[in-house]
């Protein structure tokens, strides 16, 4: 099989910048521990500080755009306190005990009646990123697999731990390639970009993957829009023909539960289940049961409003600070989602920054080959409003301090 | 580095069977298919039930000896209810969210106390298994792997993946291996067989710890005693050198909440914390609080005594049912733990039986090579008194049956 791969020209995203190709399929990343808290560059900043002659000097906490993580005022903490002592209550001999591989019953069947399809197409893991580790173990030795250019990292890195054949697909380029595995895509405010597919782009996947092509649609944020009209998902426009969905309740209830699911062709469905069963048994079911005591109770869309409103607030925040303090780089403007990403102005690279107090995630690290050196991905999702214009004061004093010691050079 | 293998000569239990010794690496196994409710034999059974002719034939609920899974009395449902709320109210901002890949802190915490190490040694999985994973995945191309002959299915499925080189070592042998990965052991009720290594065998385990083999000490059941004193574990024994030790509190507290841990070698703990975020970034921590909090409350020590007095009843119906129904079969007398082991009188094979109404896994699931073919794990776990009595019945039954057949043959 013999593809024609053309899918990313146009994005809803007006103010997306080009990104150059990536070449090769080796790559490190550290943005697992940038979001475990810090970038090496405010452990940095942060050792000098401890390690000062002034005992007096305050110990600045630094300002997260790190971590892809909700802010503590979208959990809904005690309405979830009260779903999970709901859920065992009321199916406790189920949920406490050993069950299914493929998840709790009744929250199969809520997802698969959502997405128009059969629970036994349904398969819920411990997170989505469990549900691309078992999609990808089992069919990266088929075939090589395409990512976007840049992609989030985590999926990168399980691929490289597979020895997969990674073919990066730069999001405004076009190519060919032999037989593929699967194709790798967030089409809405992706990580790290924020970007969103256009309409036609879709229509382009959902053609590929009606050829043969199976297409994985990762779709974790398509809910947490804060304005603008949904465009369909890959998975309604092909029919659910050859597409592998993905999703999660982290970003629209909340992460701690670890409750992600898959929606899959039949067999492939089968397959995953099976692979669940060797990896753990039976998934975390008191989280699965909780998750679907919140959303029988209607409780999704008034929380996704909240939290969306949360969100909103913040990534207004982030675009006025970076218009105010950052006028010299460019950056996305998601209308939904985690994150943004930042180019630094000509000539500055990640790299050359040392920020002081403020965390983010180095483009490079989204990258299978080389790209994103100039760039940066910046959530919005954690800090307050306040914080947000602090951190992007403290980002472009950096960026100023990188720009005099390159003229200075 | 080449080690001499001696471990397992006398047993505490001293009703245990001699096993052949297994010699190929290659194996097949129904017990995950059987775990999940019936075996091959009962599907057999049931459809043969409903395509009878008789519209009278009453269809019979078959009794499980195959789901090693608590009975619904075993889980503490509205204490543990109580709990997850608790958790959630006490701690909602960090439980809900993205953490540790370790695990939830405070559980960390809880665990290294018990085995007097520290916190960072710990890991906690969704599911021992889980654990087991991780630790193979990175050792297994480092070496052989010893296991014991029998021993839990599902560790054997994974290695036959990974394509690890599985060396098993027969319960009464000996042997010489070179630089194995590490050594797999249950030392204390074993599945399937429920037997416990004597203080002897755990001594020289310990020894071959100190010399250099890392021994993977699985112990999932210890603390499910219904008499006797308990050996030390072999972690103890070594003083935590070279000892990877796996328990859970599936068995204690209840399995549908997969809460497993592993207690490791500094290094080794990194490398592993490493894997679960890769694998699924954070583990399901509404769980991991709820098990906590079930312990900061005193709840598990009377927890442990009423289920093992549920689980001893049902140990001694099994055995007395056998005494009466099976007085040709040989099994062991387990002095806790959810299993025993039966092999059927000279010249049957588990193969030969059609067994109706009851479910049991066959031996031979339990070996990586040829073993265990007239030999069956008998869960008394699930089932009540009164189930297990005629579950017993049907097996003599069917025992019966195939040694009649086999002398009219």
């Amino acid at each position: 099989m013999r593809l024609y791969v053309q899918y990313g020209r146009s994005c809803t995203t007006d103010r997306l910048p080009a990104f150059g190709a990536a070449t090769t399929d080796s790559f490190t990343s550290s943005a697992a521990s940038a979001e475990a808290g810090r970038t090496r560059a405010t452990i940095k900043a942060a050792t000098s500080l401890m390690s000062g002659w002034d005992s007096r000097v305050e110990l600045v906490e630094p300002i997260s755009f790190a971590r892809g993580i909700p802010a503590p005022e979208c959990l809904a903490v005690e309405e979830l306190a009260d779903c999970a002592r709901a859920a065992i209550e009321r199916d406790g001999a189920t949920v406490l005990n050993y069950g299914s591989s493929g998840g709790y019953a009744p929250l199969r069947e809520w997802i698969a009646e959502r997405h128009q399809a059969d629970p036994s197409q349904v398969v819920v893991t411990n997170g989505s990123l469990q549900g691309f580790r078992f999609l990808a173990e089992l069919l990266a030795p088929r075939g090589p697999v395409l990512v976007e250019a840049p992609t989030y990292d985590r999926p990168l890195k399980i691929l490289a731990a597979l020895g997969a054949e990674v073919i990066p697909v730069p999001l405004d380029d076009d190519g060919m390639v032999d037989s593929p595995a699967f194709f790798y895509t967030i089409p809405t405010f992706q990580n790290p970009t924020g970007r969103t597919l256009s309409a036609d782009a879709r229509e382009r996947l959902a053609a590929l993957a009606r050829a043969g092509m199976l297409v994985f649609e990762d779709d974790p944020y398509g809910l947490v829009r804060f304005e603008g009209e949904a465009p369909p998902t890959v998975f309604e426009l092909a029919g659910g023909e050859n597409v592998a969905y993905s999703s999660s309740f982290s970003k629209t209830i909340a992460p701690g539960l670890r409750v992600g699911y898959l929606v899959l062709p039949e067999g492939l469905a089968a397959e995953v289940e099976s692979a669940a069963a060797a990896a753990y048994i039976t998934p975390a079911l008191l989280s699965q049961a909780t998750v679907y005591e919140f959303l029988r109770r209607g409780n999704l869309e008034p929380n996704l409003e909240r939290v969306c409103a949360l969100l909103r607030e913040r990534r207004d925040a982030m675009v006025a600070a970076l218009d105010q303090h950052l006028p010299e780089a460019v950056w996305t403007v998601p209308e939904g989602g985690y994150f943004l990403w930042l180019e630094l102005p000509r000539g500055i690279e990640t790299a050359d920054l040392r920020a002081e107090g403020v965390t983010f995630v180095p483009g490079a690290d989204f990258f299978a080959g080389a790209g994103g050196e100039n760039a940066l991905r910046l959530a919005f999702s954690y800090a307050s409003p306040t914080e947000i214009e602090e951190g992007v004061r403290r980002l472009a004093s950096a960026v100023r301090a990188a720009l005099l010691l390159r003229s200075a050079a």
